[in-house]
C-alpha cells in the first residue's frame, strides 16, 4: 500500500504542471474564444489553439500518458493517476492536448488489449498519433442502459458481415468531423446467458446507414470542442465480420475491463478540478468585500473551504489506493474501490464547485469563470457509467454477502 | 391566517390549466424547435409561437395577472401566487404568454405605483398591452452586488439631465431587440447616509452610450427566448431628469419595494417547477424497468419522491402564508417571511429537480426534458437577489435581537 | 384553509404561557433534583413537583386539553395544537401536569371513542382524573413492527375470557407502579385478512402473567419520570372477554385511528422543543466569546439560526393544516399531510437541536442542560410508530399511483 | 507515504483480533450486567471483568501498544493505528484493557515526554503498569475553552508551591476512585504573550482541596466504567512546585503535542466503532423481515451500507497517511492532516452509526445493543478538543493563506 509518487512520475509532474502554466493557462482565453466563434464543422471540433497544444505536448513527449504497455507511455495506473489530476484543472484543453481525452483512451486500451493486429495497424495508430478522434456508443435513449442487459441494439452476422440496427445518444465525441471511427456495444445473441448477449464492434463513423443526428445537451453546453454527444441511429449497416472486437458474446466483459482506468482517470481529473475550484474559490473570497470585510472572513465561506479541502485529501487519497491495487491486484481485486471512487468523488466534487460557484455570485454560473462547465461536467459523471445508486446498490449487495 | 383560495382564485386556476393544457404544453415542442432554428435577432427574442400565446391568453383575459391595484388584473398576493405557481410548470412560455414575466412584472410595478404620469404614459401603458419589454440594471461585475452599497455605477445630476457611468451585467430581458426601456439602480451621492446614496433611473435602450455588449451564460443556457442576460456598460449616458424614479436617494428604498411581490412570484413558480419535475419523475420512473423491475419500485426513488412531496407542501404553505401577511400588512410585516421563503425554496426545488434528473439518467442532462434548464433556473435563484448566505445572516441577526 | 388561533385558543394559549412561566419553568430545576435523588419505585415514577403542578393546572382548567368531545376539554385538533406546542418547551413536566401525556392520551382517545361504557367508568374517568397511568403495549422486540402484521402476541379467545401470551418492549411508562392499565395489541385470528388479524384489548398491570421485566433506555436515558420503557412479558394472562376494545379483528382500524391525533401531538411539542432548543442556541451564542468575539458573531451559528427559524416556520404551518383536515375531512382526508408531518418533523427538530448541543460545546450533551435528552427525545421519534423509510414508501406509492 | 501495515503491525493484529473473539467480545455482556449492577464506588470504577482482561492482555503482551520510545511498545503512530481500530469496535472494554485509554493515554505521553525523572517514577510507572488511572483537566464551564486562551483557572506561585484555584468540568476518569493524578491546566501568567500564559502541572486528586462534585451526563449515559466525567473546583489547592510539568508558560505547547496522536487513536478506533456499527447494520438487515421482504433488499438500506463502507475506507486512508506524517515529518509537518481526520471522522462515523441505528428500530437506541452509547461516544467527538467549527475555521485560514 505505498501510493508514494516515485521518481518517473515526480519528472512527469514537474513537466506537466510547467505545461499547464506555460501554455495551457494561457490558451484558456484563446479557446474560450474561438469557441464562441466557430460556426459549421468548426462548432464540432476542437478549436486550432487545441492543435497547437497537441504538437507541443508531442514534441515534449508528454503523449499518450494513460497508455500502459508497448503502445503507450508504458505508466503504471498509480504513475499516470497523479498526471490525470492535473490535466483536469483544465479538463476541455489539457486532456485532448495530450491526446489523454476520453472516449479515445478507453477506446485506445480496448484496441491495445483486444483488437487483432489490423484492427490495430488501421485504428490505434492512427489514434496514438492524435490523428483521427473515435467514439463508443453504448447508451440507448429507449431503456435504462446502466443495465447493460437492457440494451437493444442488435448486431447479427449475415455471411461475412455483421449488419447493425438501433438506436444510440450521447455518443461523446460523435459529432467531430474528425471521428474516425466507433466501437459500438449491442446484442449479437438475445437468447445467450445474461452476460454473453453483448458484442462490441468496430464500426468507421461514414459507413451507409450511420446516421449522426444531432448534439446532445449537458444543462446548456454542446461540448461542440469535444465532438458533442451525439444522438446516432444505426439502420442496417453492414461492417465486415473482422470488424469484431475479440469474440461473439465477449462484449461485456470487454465494458468491464475498460471500466477500472476509465474510472480512475475520470476520479483524477475531478480531484483536479475541485483543486481549481477550490483555489478560485479562495481567490475570489479574499479579492471580493461585502458588509465591510471580505468574503473570506465570512465563517460559510471558511467552512466551505476547509470542508473542500478535507474531502479532497479524503478523494485523493482513495483514488490512488484504487489505482495501486488495479497495478498490484489487477480489476478484479480492485471491484469495491473502483465502485467506491465512482460513488465518492463525482458527488464531493460536484458539491465543491457548487460552492465555488456560490461564492462567485452571479459571474460563477456564467461564462467569464470555468466554475459552471466544470459543475455540469462533474453533475454528468453522477451518470455518466451508471448512476450512482445502481453501484451502490452493487457495492452493498457484496458487503452483505460476507454474512449470509 | 387563511390562506384558501377564494372563489376568484379557483376560478382563475381553473381557466389557467385549461390554458395550459390546450396551449401551452402543446406549444412547448414547437417552442424548442423554434429556438433551435433561431438566428441574428431571433435569437435574443421569444419565438413567435409565443407571441400566439399571448395574443390567446389577452383574449382569455389571462393578462397581466400580477399586478394589483387598478392597472393590472387587481389581484391581492393571495389570489395571483397559486396562479404564478401554474405558470411555473411551463417557465419560458407562461410567464410571457400571460405578460407575467420578471423583470417586466418588477418594472412595472415600479412603474406603476412610483412612477409620474408620464413615466407611465411612454413605459408603463405599452408594457401593459405586451408590445415592449423592459429591463431591470442592477448588478455589476466588479463587486458584490449583494450588498447594495457596494454598486459603484454613477447617476449624476448636470442641469437637466443625469449622466450615467457604469458597468452592469446579468441584465435580463436587455438581450432582446424589443427591450425599449431599462431601469438602472446607480448611485446618485456617495456622500449621503448608506442607503439614501442610491437611485433609480429610466434609460432608454437607444440612449447614445448604451453599449449592450454581449449576452450572459447561466450554466451554458443563453436564456435568449427571454431575450438573455446581458453585459451593459454606460458611458456618459445623459437622460432627461424627469427620467428618475421618485426623489434622489429614493432607490434602495423603491428596490425594496419590488422585493416582497417578486420573491412570491419567482418562489410560486420554483413550486410549479418543482410539482412538473416530480410529475415527470413518476412518469419516468413508472415507465422505466431496470435490474428486473420498474425504477418505481426501487427504494431510494420512492425516498425521493416522497421527499420531494412532503418538501412541495412545507413550502407552498408558507409563500402562501408570506403572501397573505404581504396583503394584510405589509412588506414590513412580512420581512422574516419573504426572507424565509427565499432561503428555504430555491434550495429545495434545486434538489428535487436533481433527483429528477438522476432519475432520467443521460436524458436528464439533455434537451429532451425540461429538466436540466429548470435546474439551471432554480440554481441560479439562489444567488438572485443576493445569495442565501446574505439573507441568512440578515434573518439570523433579526432572531439574536430577540435575546439582547 | 383558514390555520388563524380563533379567540378560545389564544385565550388557552396566554393562560398556558402564564402556567408555564409561573411554574413549568421554576419547576425545572426542582424536577432535576427529585429525579436525581430518586430511589426505589420513586425512581420510575413521576417526581413530587409534577403532582404538584397537576394540582395547579387543574385548579386553572387546563386540565384534559388534548381530548375532544365531551369526555374532554372538547377542543378541535387546530385549537389544541398550538397548546402542545407550549407544552412542548418542557416535555418532561408541562404534559403530565395538563394530564397531556403520551400514551395516557392515546388511550383515552381511544376508551373515549371505542370503550363501552363499563371500560369508560372503569379505566377512562381516573385516568381522565389523572389518578392512574396507563401503557400501550404494541412493539415487539423478535419481529420489524412497523409492519402491524408481523406482530406475534397471541391473543385468544378461551370461554368468556381472552388469553395473552407474547413479549412487548418499548412500553413507555408500563415500570411506573401508577400505570394501572394496558391496552394490548396483538393477533386473535392469523387466518383472518391481513388487516383484520388483530385486536385491541385491556389489561390491568397487576393481573397474573403480566411480567414487567426492565426499563428499556433511550440512549442513556430511562425516562424513569415517565414510567419507564419497559420489556413486558406477558405468559398465559387471562383477561374477561369483555376487555376487549371494539370487535375482534379491529385492532388495526383501531391503531390507525389513535394515529392521526397523535403524530399532531408529537410533531407539535416538536416544533415547541425546536422553539426552546433555537432560544437556548440564541441565548448561549450570545453570551459566550471565542476567538474575540461573541459566538452569535460567526456566520456558522448564524446560518444554524436563520435555518432553524425558517424551518420551524415551515413545519409549524404544515401540522396546523394537518390538524385543520384532521378536523374539516376526517383522519383519511389528511392522509398524506400525517404521514407528510411524520416524515419532515422529527428529522428536522433533531437537526436543530443537534446544532443547538453544538453552539452549547461539552454542556450541550449533558443534564445542565435540556438540549441532549431533547434530542434523544426527537431522534426516536425517528423510530416511534414506525421508521420514517416507512411512512416514506408508502406516501411515495401514493404520489405514484396518480400516474398509473 | 507507505501506509501498508508492515510483518510486525500483522502480527499484532492477529494477535489482537484473536484476543478480542476469544476473550473481548464474550466480556460484553458480563461488563454490562457488571456496570447495570454497579452500587456505590463500583458505579464508577471499570468493573471486574476489566481488570480481569487486563491481567490476560499483559501475560499476552498486548499492552501499552500506544506509547513509543522505551516506556511503551515502541511502535510508530502508524503501527499502533490499525490496533487503536481493533479496539474501537469494543470501546469500553478493548481501550482500557489494553490499558491503551484516554486520557491516560495523553497523559502518559506528556509525562514520558515533558516529566521529570522523579515525576515519571512516581506517575508514569503505576500508570504503565495499570495500577492506577489519571485525569485531565482543561474544559472549564463558565468559558468557550476551545479557545485555550479563555482558560481562566490560575496556577499562581507561592513560595515553593502553586496554589490552584478554578472550575473544570466533563473531566473523564476524575470519578473513579482509582484515579490518582490529574494533570491541570491553568493560567500561570495572564499578561504573557497568548500562548505563554498557561501551565500543566500535577495534582494528586487527594490533595485538599480537591472537590470532585459529581458525574457529568453524556446523553444520559455517565460512562461510570471509565470512571465518569466530573466537575471538579479546585480552591487553593497548594502542590509542590516541582510538581510542574516542563516550564511556566509552556502549557500551550504540551497540549499542542498531545493532540496529534489523541487525535489518531480516537479517529482509529472512531473507525473501528463504524466497522462494528456497518457489521450490525448488515446482520440486522439480513435478519429482519419487513413488508414481505428482508430489510437488507430495501433499496434505501443498500444506499445506507453502500456509503458506509465507502466513508470507512475514505477516512481510514487518511487517518493512515496522517499516522505515517506524525513518523515522518512529525506533528507540525501533519497539521493539516490532524485537523482533516477530526473535521471528518467523528462526523461520518456518527452519521453510520445513526444509520446502524435506524435499521435496529427501536432496539437501536436502547441498552441490548451498543449502537447508541456508540453513537453518543461519537456526537461527543464533534465536540472534544474543540468543536469541528474552531477546526474547519483554522484550517480555511491556512488554505487561505496559500494566496495572499
Amino acid at each position: 500500500m505505498d501510493f508514494a509518487y516515485d521518481a518517473r512520475t515526480e519528472e512527469l509532474r514537474t513537466r506537466l504542471t510547467a505545461f499547464m502554466e506555460e501554455h495551457v493557462y494561457p490558451a484558456e482565453p484563446v479557446f474560450a474564444l474561438q469557441r464562441e466563434q466557430a460556426e459549421g464543422d468548426a462548432r464540432w471540433s476542437a478549436p486550432p489553439v487545441v492543435e497547437e497544444l497537441k504538437a507541443e505536448a508531442k514534441r515534449q513527449g508528454l503523449w499518450n500518458l494513460f497508455l500502459p504497455g508497448e503502445h503507450g507511455a508504458g505508466l503504471t495506473n498509480l504513475q499516470y493517476a497523479p498526471l490525470a489530476e492535473i490535466t483536469g484543472r483544465s479538463p476541455h484543453l489539457a486532456p485532448p492536448a495530450l491526446n489523454c481525452a476520453a472516449p479515445d483512451t478507453g477506446n485506445m486500451e480496448v484496441l491495445s488489449e483486444f483488437g487483432t493486429e489490423q484492427q490495430r495497424k488501421q485504428w490505434l495508430e492512427p489514434l496514438l498519433a492524435g490523428e483521427i478522434r473515435s467514439a463508443f456508443a453504448m447508451t440507448e435513449p429507449d431503456v435504462a442502459s446502466s443495465d447493460a442487459t437492457n440494451i437493444e441494439t442488435r448486431i447479427e452476422r449475415d455471411g461475412d458481415s455483421y449488419v447493425i440496427n438501433g438506436r444510440k445518444w450521447y455518443i461523446s465525441g460523435a459529432m467531430n468531423p474528425k471521428c474516425a471511427i466507433m466501437i459500438v456495444m449491442g446484442k449479437s445473441d438475445p437468447s445467450a446467458e445474461r452476460h454473453r448477449q453483448q458484442s462490441q464492434i468496430l464500426v468507421p463513423r461514414d459507413t451507409p446507414g450511420v446516421d449522426v443526428r444531432r448534439g446532445m445537451r449537458v444543462f446548456g453546453y454542446d461540448d461542440g470542442d469535444h465532438g458533442g454527444h451525439a444522438e446516432v441511429v444505426f439502420t442496417d449497416v453492414r461492417v465486415p465480420a473482422e470488424n469484431l472486437i475479440g469474440e461473439e458474446g465477449g462484449g461485456f466483459a470487454i465494458a468491464q475491463a475498460r471500466l477500472g482506468p476509465g474510472r480512475i482517470h475520470h476520479c483524477m481529473r475531478l480531484i483536479g478540478m475541485a483543486e481549481r475550484a477550490l483555489e478560485l474559490m479562495c481567490r475570489r473570497a479574499t479579492d471580493r468585500v461585502a458588509f465591510g470585510k471580505p468574503i473570506a472572513e465570512q465563517g460559510v465561506v471558511q467552512e466551505w473551504i476547509a470542508e473542500a479541502r478535507v474531502e479532497i485529501e479524503l478523494l485523493r487519497l482513495l483514488v490512488l489506493k484504487t489505482a495501486w491495487l488495479m497495478d498490484t491486484v489487477g480489476n478484479r481485486g480492485a471491484h469495491t474501490e473502483i465502485q467506491s471512487i465512482k460513488i465518492a468523488t463525482p458527488a464531493a466534487v460536484q458539491s465543491i464547485i457548487d460552492r465555488a460557484i456560490q461564492v462567485h455570485g452571479a459571474g460563477g454560473v456564467g461564462q467569464d469563470f470555468p466554475l459552471a462547465e466544470l459543475w455540469a461536467a462533474a453533475r454528468t459523471l453522477r451518470l455518466a457509467d451508471g448512476p450512482d445508486e445502481v453501484h451502490k446498490r452493487s457495492l452493498a449487495r457484496r458487503e452483505l454477502k460476507k454474512y449470509v
